[in-house]
C-alpha cells in the first residue's frame, strides 16, 4: 500500500500539510526534513548520553527534559502525519509508520516504568528515520543504486554467505577437537565465534590457538578470509559496473535514396544531409 | 560418472522417487530439498549443542534423540538414493555420494565407541549436503557464476598466493632474528605465523613486536597487507565484470565453392570475395 | 581565487623567481621542489624523533638546530611566496597558503612559550606539503584521477557511511544491553566504540563479547562488516571502471527556425523532421 | 642483460644441459623445474625445522644433513648454469643469478663460522627461486596479468600510500597528544605505529585508546581505514578490467550501390547480398 495524498478535494491546509512533511520539492517541505534531522539526532545522542554515568549523574534532568521534549515533537509530528495522509491506517502499517511509531513508544512506555532499560535499543531506532532524509536531493538517486545493485547480487550473497557459514562451522569443529576446552576453545559454538572472528579478519584476540596444529589450521582460515573477500567484493563491483542498460540503437534503418545517407534519427522523415523526403 | 535417473523401463514407483529425491522441478522434489534441509540444519544443531558442556548436562538425551532420528532419516534417504539410481555404484563414489554417506557414518560408528570425539567433524560436514539445495530456483545460475569466475582466476589466484606466502616466509624469518625468542617470535614457524596473522589484517595481539625495528618491519607489512588484498578482489572483480563469452563470431559456416573464401556474414547469399553465389 | 604569476611587466627575477617556487616545469623549478620535499621529510622527523625520550635526551639540541634551521628555510620560502605573487593576500589566504604558514607557526609560537606540547600536530600538519610535490610529472593526472572517482562517489559513500553509522549506532546499543557494564560494555558510547572496531574488522580485544548472545550479536555483525565491505569497494571500482566521459551528446545545438525540432546531427544541413535548410 | 643461451656452434650437451637447465618446454626441462621447486621447499623447510627449540634437539643432524645436501645440489646446479650460459658474467649479475648465488652463499659462510644467525633470513630468500617456475605452462601469462596491472597501477598507489602516511602520521601525532605516554602512546613513532595497526584494520590491540576523546579519533580512523581500502582495489579493479584494446571496427564503410547492403568485411570486394562488385 503506498502513502497516498489527501483527497484532492479536501481541506487547503491538509494539502499543504501533506507536502510540508511528506514531500520535499517545497521550500518549506526541505526545511522540515532538516529540522526532523537534527531532532533525530538530539534525541539519540540525549539516549547515549544518559547511558554514560558520570554525564547522567550532572546533566541527567537535562538530558531527559530534552528526551521528553523531542518526543512531544515526534508525536505531534505523527499525528499530524496520520491526520493529512489519505488512508491513515495504510500509513500506520507501512514500514515508515511503524519506525514513526517506534520514536515515540519508548519514551511513552517509561511512564509505565515498563523495561525502560531494554527500550533504549528501540529508542535508537529512530536513526532508522534519518533514511527518510534521503528523499532530499542528490541522494535519492545514490541510495536506490546501492540498493539495486544489492538486490541483484542478492543470491549471489546468499550463496556466498552459506559456503562462509558451512566453512565456519567445519572449520570451529575441527579446531574444537584440535585445540580442546584448556585453550578457550571450551565448546563447538565458541569455536566457530573464533572462525568467524578469525575469517573476517577481526581477530580480538580473546581466544587464539595455541598447539601448531592450530595455528597452521588458523593460518590456512585467515588466508582463505584474506583471499574469499574477492568474492563479495567482485560481486557488488561487478554489478555495480554494468550499465543499466544500453540505449536502444539511435538510429533509424534506412538509407536517403538521393545521397545515400544513413543513421538518420529514429523519428526523422527528411534527409539530414540533403532534405529529401525519407 | 553421471548420477543417471533409473531405467525408463523400470517401475514406476522407483521413476517417480528418482525425480522427487534427485530433482528438483516438481512440487515433491521441492517439498522433499527443504525437509532436507531442515533435517540437516537440526542434527548439526543438536551436534553443536551436545558440545556446550551446561546443555548437554540437561539436555544431553533429547539432543541424542536428535542425532539419532535425523540419523534414521539420513539412512533410509542413502538407502533410496542408492534404490532408484540406475548405477548405485557410481552415485556412492561420487563426491555426492560420499558426502551423503558420510552423514550417517560417525552416528554408526559411535555404535562402536570408535573415536566418536573426532567424529564430530565429520558430523558437521553434513552442511556441505545443503549445497544440494542449491539445485532450487534461482541458485543455480548464481552459484555456477561464482565458481566460474573463481576457475577462470584460479591460476591468478595460484600466483598471488605463491607471492604471499613468499613474502610471509621471508619476513616471518627477518623478524625471528630481529625480535628474538623473548619477545614471542620463539621460532620461524610461529613468526611465520605471526607474519600470516598481521598480513591478512587478524591481528590477534597474542603475538606483537616489541623493538622499534620490529614494529617498523610489522607496520611496512601490515601496510603491504593493507594495500595488495587489492590484487585478489582486482582479480575476481575483472573476472565477474567480464561478460561471459563474446557472442560467437557472427559467421556463416560456409565455405565458397570458388575460391574457398570463409567468414561470410550470416546471412549473405555472395561471396565477398569472388562475388560468387554461396 | 587562483594563485596568479606576477604582472608580466614586474622585474624579471619576480617572474624567475616564481618559475621556480611555484611551477615544476623547469629544471629549476623541479629542483625546488624536491628540495622542499627532504626538507619536509627532515623536519617531521625531527619532530618525531624529539618525542621519544631516549634520542630527545642524547640528540635533543641537534634536533632543535634541525627544527630552526627548516623553519628558518620555510620563513624565507614563505615570504618569497607572498613576494613574487601577484596578489599576496589571495595567495595568504588559500589553502596552500595556510598550509605553508602553519609550517613556520609552531616554531614561532614556541619562542612565546605558548602551548607547544598541542602544536606538534600543527608541525606535523607540514606533511600536506607534500603534496604540491605531485605537481611533478605523471602524478599530477593520477592524483585528480583518484580525487575524479571519490568526488564521483560521494553521495554514495555518504548514503552508505550514513547506514554504517546507524547500524553502528542500533547495534552498540543492542551489545549494551545485552551485555551491561561488567563485561566492558560501560556505555552505549563505549559500545558503540565496540561496534565500530568490530565492523571495520580492526578489532583490539580490549573489549570483546562475554556472554552467548552478545558473542552471536558479535558474529553477525562481523560478517556484515566483512560483507558490506563490498559496498564502498564496489562504488569506487565501478567509477573508475566507467571511462571518463562519454563522448559529449552528438547533436548540433540548432533549433529548426519552420518545426523548432532539436537533436539534429552534428553535420546535419536539412532538418530531420520537415526537411528545411537549417 | 638477457641470458643467452650457448653458442650455437658450441658443444652438444651443453646446448642441451641449457634446454634442460633454463627452459621448461621440453620434458626434462619441465621434470628439472619440478625438483629444483621441491629441493627448494625442502630446503626451507629445515631451515624453519632447525628454528624450533625441540625438534631441533631431537633431528638436528638430519636437518642439517639435509640442508648440505641440498646446499649442495644448488651448487652443482649454480656451477652448471654458469658453464652453459653464453656469458656467465651476465647471467652471474642479473637479478636471477643473484638469486640463485644467494641460496648458497649462507651454507658456506657457516663453514666460516660468520654470523649464521643472521644468514637465516638469506636462506629463506631461496623461495624466491620459486618464482622461476612460474615459466611453467598457464602461469606466464597469469604473473605478467598481475605484474602488468600493478605497474600500470604504481603512480596512483603510490599517491595513495603517500595519502595514508600523511594521514598516519597526523593522526598518529594528535593521538599522542591527546592520550599521552600513560595509555601507551609513549612517543610519535610509537602513535604513527599504532595508528598504521588502526588504519590496516589490523588492530593488535598492546596498544589502545583509553580516553574518550582518544576512542572518538580511533572510530574516525577505523572508518577510515575501512572506506579508504575502497582505493587501492578500485584502482587495480579498474586496471584488470581494462581490455588490451577494444579491435578496430569490423565493417567496410561502403554501400553496395546496387542493393544498399551495409556492414561488408574490410577486405570485401563484392557484395554479400546481391554480389555486385562493390
Amino acid at each position: 500500500m503506498k502513502i497516498t495524498p489527501p483527497d484532492p478535494g479536501s481541506a487547503s491546509w491538509k494539502r499543504r500539510a501533506y507536502s510540508v512533511i511528506f514531500e520535499s520539492d517545497t521550500r518549506a517541505g526541505r526545511a522540515f526534513d532538516i529540522m526532523l534531522l537534527v531532532a533525530i539526532c538530539f534525541s539519540v545522542l540525549a539516549v547515549m548520553l544518559e547511558s554514560v554515568r558520570p554525564i547522567d549523574a550532572r546533566y541527567g534532568p537535562i538530558l531527559r527534559a530534552v528526551e521528553w521534549f523531542m518526543t512531544g515533537l515526534f508525536i505531534i509530528e505523527y499525528l499530524l502525519r496520520l491526520l493529512v495522509v489519505r488512508r491513515p491506517l495504510a500509513y500506520a502499517l507501512s514500514w515508515l509508520g511503524i519506525i514513526d511509531f517506534l520514536a515515540i513508544v519508548p519514551t511513552l512506555a517509561s511512564l509505565l516504568s515498563v523495561g525502560s532499560r531494554n527500550l533504549i535499543v528501540i529508542r535508537t531506532l529512530r536513526l532508522l528515520r534519518v533514511f527518510r532524509i534521503f528523499k532530499l536531493g542528490q541522494f535519492v538517486g545514490e541510495g536506490e543504486f546501492i540498493l539495486t545493485a544489492l538486490k541483484a547480487s542478492r543470491y549471489k550473497i546468499l550463496v556466498f554467505l552459506t559456503a562462509v557459514l558451512t566453512l565456519v562451522v567445519v572449520i570451529g569443529t575441527l579446531m574444537y577437537v584440535v585445540e580442546g576446552g584448556q585453550n578457550g576453545f571450551t565448546s563447538i559454538p565458541k569455536s566457530i565465534y573464533w572462525a568467524i572472528v578469525t575469517l573476517t579478519t577481526v581477530g580480538y584476540g580473546d581466544i587464539s590457538p595455541v598447539t601448531v596444529l592450530g595455528q597452521t589450521l588458523a593460518s590456512v582460515l585467515m588466508i582463505l578470509g584474506y583471499a574469499i573477500i574477492a568474492v563479495p567484493t567482485g560481486i557488488v563491483s561487478a554489478q555495480m559496473a554494468t550499465p543499466a542498460r544500453p540505449a536502444a540503437p539511435a538510429f533509424k534503418q534506412v538509407i536517403c535514396h538521393v545521397c545515400q545517407a544513413t543513421e538518420h534519427r529514429p523519428e526523422a522523415e527528411y534527409c539530414w544531409h540533403c532534405g529529401e523526403k525519407l
